[in-house]
């Protein structure tokens, strides 16, 4: 059940989206902490109000959160997380004049209560 | 102060949003552990931009994220997870040929920080 | 790498994203805790789906999420929290009628896979 939530900001220009859906759900899928291709969720969010410190340069941001079930261990979230920033880091535009920050955070999700269900196709 | 994001992908069709807010209002409120009814805030995200694994065949999501402040029971966890996925596994549209996942996440909100106020109406 | 996250609800009127996020940068690059400004960084979300308990009068809110690397005291987490609230409480706007709440939570973020890059304006 990993999720991967991918926030940019609309200084950056056009994002290449679909590339990186599919870069990173293929470098995700390729570990074999993600066993089962179908449960890997990624999405992209808009960011158009936001700020970066207070100094006045042009700046930007791109930042990952990927949210897997609890008990994976530091070695493979550290890979995972570094399969992300390779794929953002490659296919980020470099908009001139802007500094851009790449981040990813790696989130334990309860395994506990995590309740989930499945509609087959009809 | 329990929070409950709702993520739902584009794929699915007009999904009843309205109803949905609805009955996950009344039914998380009937639990014992949400005794305020106010303190309930619910909300639902589009996901426009998203991919699912690797295969071609059409996939879409509904992802629930339930913030409680730290303290409560797993039980009362499982049982407020279930709550929700009731609902949602009930009102969520079926589009032909598409597969649907379904999850329900509980997170703890660290309750030392947490901080609030209120403005009351004038 | 302070991330903020802060979502208003579309019953509030206007709100000054502009002047609290400048407000807000300000204020928290002047903690302690916080001492590379460039890494501080603040977005708004629109909240437009939402439903706040069960009750028919009219209720908005404004809820924050601030995530910071894990390591910081207690006290630094609610000082912070204390100052992100000062300047939502300040600026939110006071529709008449309406019902509004103010939170604000303070989350670690794993320290230890935490990956990031920056690419340097061309």
């Amino acid at each position: 059940m990993p999720h991967l939530v991918i926030e940019t900001t609309a200084n950056l220009g056009t994002y290449p989206k679909a590339q990186a859906l599919k870069e990173l759900a293929a470098s995700l899928t390729a570990h074999p902490q993600i066993p089962v291709e179908a449960d890997l969720k990624i999405r992209f969010v808009d960011v158009t109000d936001f700020v970066m410190g207070t100094a006045p340069e042009p700046r930007g941001f791109v930042h990952a959160e990927l949210r897997l079930l609890s008990g994976r261990t530091p070695e493979a979230k550290s890979e995972l997380a570094a399969r992300v920033l390779e794929v953002l880091q490659r296919l980020t535009p470099r908009p001139a004049g802007v500094s851009v920050q790449l981040s990813v955070e790696v989130r334990d999700m309860d395994r506990a209560p995590y309740a989930k269900a499945r509609i087959d196709p009809q």
